[in-house]
């Protein structure tokens, strides 16, 4: 491997450490915006930016910004991604693209000195929505897309609004205005997978191009309650067969659209739920994506007729309700090739890959020009304990992440 | 209508009164075996009795018997039904059979006086096994198959047996042997259909061929969680996929099978349930039911070899743990013909039909020759408070029952 030295080990310990801070007794990490385990991850981070060289200072949002500072000065190249964690969630998510732009600023730092533009690397807040649902609160602040009245509205499940817990940890949530951020020319996020796809192929890296729209919402089938021994299959209204039919239909229109559409149904709850009584009811999610807000719409018609198709042959009533609809974003194709290019520097074999998960990146793409790179996943998994990124292949992400600035800002 | 006098509003009167007992606050009907409810009711069933001029008992289980004595007296015909209801059931099922049953016995003796064999109704404990799970314990009182140990070992949600039970309201379970009898010649239960199949065809009564042999099991699908935007479809190992295919797959079998087969789901319950979470694991029940325990024990191998094909298509685990086999019973065809002969003579119109439910009738089949009258339950509906039987349909139901009896007894 060329270019950038990174040391698998310093990565590997910096993401230890991180992950100790909220870890829980029954496994996994919980670091939530604000809370006590945030203001110290908050404190560790600073300490490393500062340990390195850079200059420390965190945003009126409560974002950690280390700067390398330029020789021009008057734009930055940004890396970074956030802090917090989902419930029980690993040591990776987020964490990971922390620690690796620190060591990417070290290492240009160490190997180059001082940039044109200042280099910088962020930590976000609130980036899971887990304590406020306040999704991407960070990058929003940074593109001038919070205001204070969300912040007062906004709560946890405790009614702690979100400008309550800011002025607990010395924030003022009447200038959150000024987190606002003009000066960026671009923002590159290191993230792990989350998925199987570069492990199950042996591909170091993933170049994102787009990140996927989101659209989620909720069924509800009514049917009838009749005694399962005295009713004949032919003279039932069975909510559960009907809703079971539905969960398969939606597994075969995103099948039918290809990849990477995707169609979850991850919920399903069951009135009266006995046994020996013919359900009335039954409750479902669908989680339903593609990155082409287009393509998600058509996809979600199409369910949406088989499933009234089938509620009209199982003699059902269906009912549902849009919960959130999210557009994606395109990644910067300039950038994309730029990290290809890093990656082949540096002798990493790279994938181009849609991201299925959210990121602060999609906030930050339309205002600025971004791209991510994504880092292997063993066994794909992540949001539980066993989210796990080996040394090794971080250390590759920093470095390429490393060459990639290196053409940014020097 | 011809033959014996039955008043449609005496028997309505009857089953108000009854249903009076044990109503609940939020709809329906609640009495359950040796409860303040079920003793409230069975007294009000002595009284209904000794008022007809029935002679009464309540035998070393709690059925409750009402006798017009013959002239022999060796020998008895009995008819009747259950007293209990399942949480918050509706007012006929069990009990129109006992209000029905006293009617038939009044009409008798006003019309044609003392019998030649002795003609009883009884009111059953304990059929639906709300309380204790002890289903159909009056009934297999009376042919022998209740033991004390039973009655000690078998407690409701607070612990109590139902030996305990039956000492606070005066029984001896000590003494349970001395419910068994041996005199009986013929049973005869009336009872709602609980199906829609009478009031669809626009039948009077239907007269039960056979009562449904049934098998409950419960099913666990393993899966693994994934993150729903990262993993491929394609990737996944979907336990709420896998069991959507299943539950599908099992009304397939049931309907390729053909009526009255029946193949029903009525729980299902999912982990961890999030909208945005691959469903690592989904449980389900399966209530399996034909009258032919041969073919339903073919139904359900089908269904398992579905379901392992799927699991295996899926990449899940599957578990199956039966929960039990209810064997049924067939009615005596003699008793049958005789009904029907009955119906006949009354005008009324009969279809003959197989009981995909459970009742007393079935475990006194292998004993004592058995037959069964169904009366139409409005829109089907049973074990719900909307449960109904037309006045005047349960007027033809008890002239019907009075004429088999009369033909059978004197």
């Amino acid at each position: 491997m060329t270019g950038f030295a990174v040391d698998p080990t310093a990565i590997a310990s910096d993401v230890a450490a991180l992950g100790r801070i909220g870890a829980q007794p029954d496994g996994g990490v919980t670091r939530t915006t604000y809370d006590p385990a945030w203001v110290q991850a908050r404190d560790l981070v600073r300490k490393m930016m500062a340990d390195r060289g850079l200059s420390v200072r965190v945003d009126a949002v409560g974002n950690v910004y280390g700067r390398l500072a330029g020789t021009d000065g008057s734009r930055t190249v940004l890396t970074g991604s956030h802090l917090d964690t989902v419930p029980n969630g690993g040591n990776y998510d987020g964490a990971l693209g922390i620690v690796a732009g620190i060591a990417a600023l070290d290492a240009l730092n160490r190997d180059r000195g001082r940039p044109r533009d200042n280099v910088e690397v962020v930590a976000f807040v609130e980036e899971e929505g887990t304590r406020f649902g306040a999704d991407f609160l960070g990058s929003r602040a940074l593109v001038g897309g919070a205001d204070p009245a969300e912040l007062h509205a906004t709560r946890d499940v405790d009614g702690v609004s979100v400008a309550e817990a800011m002025r607990a940890v010395g924030l003022d949530p009447g200038h959150i205005g000024e987190a606002k951020r003009t000066d960026l020319k671009a923002f590159l996020e290191l993230h792990i997978e989350q998925g199987p796809v570069l492990e199950g192929t042996g591909t170091d890296l993933g170049v994102v191009d787009a990140i996927t729209s989101l659209a989620v919402e909720d069924a509800r089938v009514t049917g009838r309650a009749d005694h399962a021994g005295t009713t004949p299959i032919t003279h039932r209204a069975d909510a559960l067969r009907a809703a079971a039919r539905m969960i398969v239909a939606a597994d075969e229109r995103a099948r039918a659209c290809g990849p990477p559409a995707t169609a979850t149904v991850g919920m399903c709850r069951v009135h009266p739920g006995g046994a020996n009584i013919v359900a009335e009811r039954a409750e479902f999610s669908l989680d339903a994506r593609h990155p082409d807000p287009a393509v998600l719409g058509r996809l979600v018609e199409e369910i949406h007729q088989q499933w009234q198709a089938i509620a009209a042959t199982e003699g059902v009533d269906l009912a549902i309700t849009p919960r959130r609809v999210t557009d994606g974003a395109l990644m910067d194709p300039g950038l994309g090739a730029l990290l290809r290019e890093a990656a082949g520097v540096c002798g990493a074999s790279a994938w181009t890959l849609t991201s299925g998960a959210g990121h602060d990146s999609q906030v930050l793409a339309p205002h600025v020009p971004t791209g991510m790179l994504f880092v292997p996943s063993r066994a794909g998994r992540s949001h539980c304990p066993e989210e796990f990124t080996e040394p090794e292949h971080a250390a590759i992400g920093a470095r390429v992440l490393a060459t990639a600035l290196h053409q940014l800002a020097y």
